[in-house]
């Protein structure tokens, strides 16, 4: 479900607040504003814009890290497949993480840049 | 030259090293392999890919942030328009300014997502 790369369980402690949410729950709606992006900590959920589905997430990946460029409106919906945990962080919070863990920064960074390199090829 | 998104001048500061290119110089190539930016310290530098011009950068600007996701070819060719003087940034010394300045994260992030998106524009 995660690999190296995408894997941010390290980064996010036991402590952190989670939010839980039951499978078939719209976590977010494409076009909502929103100013925090999510580290799965349990389950899976679905990223969809329109019709298309664009990818399924597991356990310690992210979703929702475009909230950092700007304050556009979501650009998918993403629904829980499961029951899920999710950690919300946001910019004021990963602002923090990165200063203790450098390396989250380029690690959100990468997720970001292969999404919207995705969203291109889809368009 | 640079608004307040861009500017990366606080956040390197006077002791880094730094590297001249005279004007016409190119200071790297589409295709070559790099792992390093560059934020401008002083001059003007264009960005190009094949014969078409992406952007022309200054002081304080940064280029060649793809470098961070990965190892890909550069994906365009950077010449100095003027005499300038940049300084290189090698992930290690990235990690290095973000666990000092964490905002430098985000502000990379940002010109790498707006860049990633100019270019899906482009294409």
């Amino acid at each position: 479900m995660s690999n190296a790369a995408d894997d941010f369980s390290l980064l996010v402690g036991p402590d952190v607040l989670t939010r839980n949410y039951a499978a078939g729950a719209i976590i977010f709606r494409e076009g909502e504003r929103g100013n925090e992006f999510f580290v799965i900590k349990r389950g899976k959920v679905h990223i969809s814009t329109g019709n298309r589905l664009l990818e399924t997430l597991g356990e310690n990946e992210i979703f929702g890290e475009m909230a950092l460029i700007d304050d556009s409106p979501r650009s998918a919906t993403v629904v829980a497949d499961t029951d899920v945990t999710v950690a919300p962080i946001t910019e004021k919070q990963y602002l923090f993480l990165v200063r203790h863990t450098p390396y989250f920064a380029l690690k959100v960074t990468r997720v970001l840049a292969e999404r919207l390199r995705a969203q291109d090829k889809a368009t």
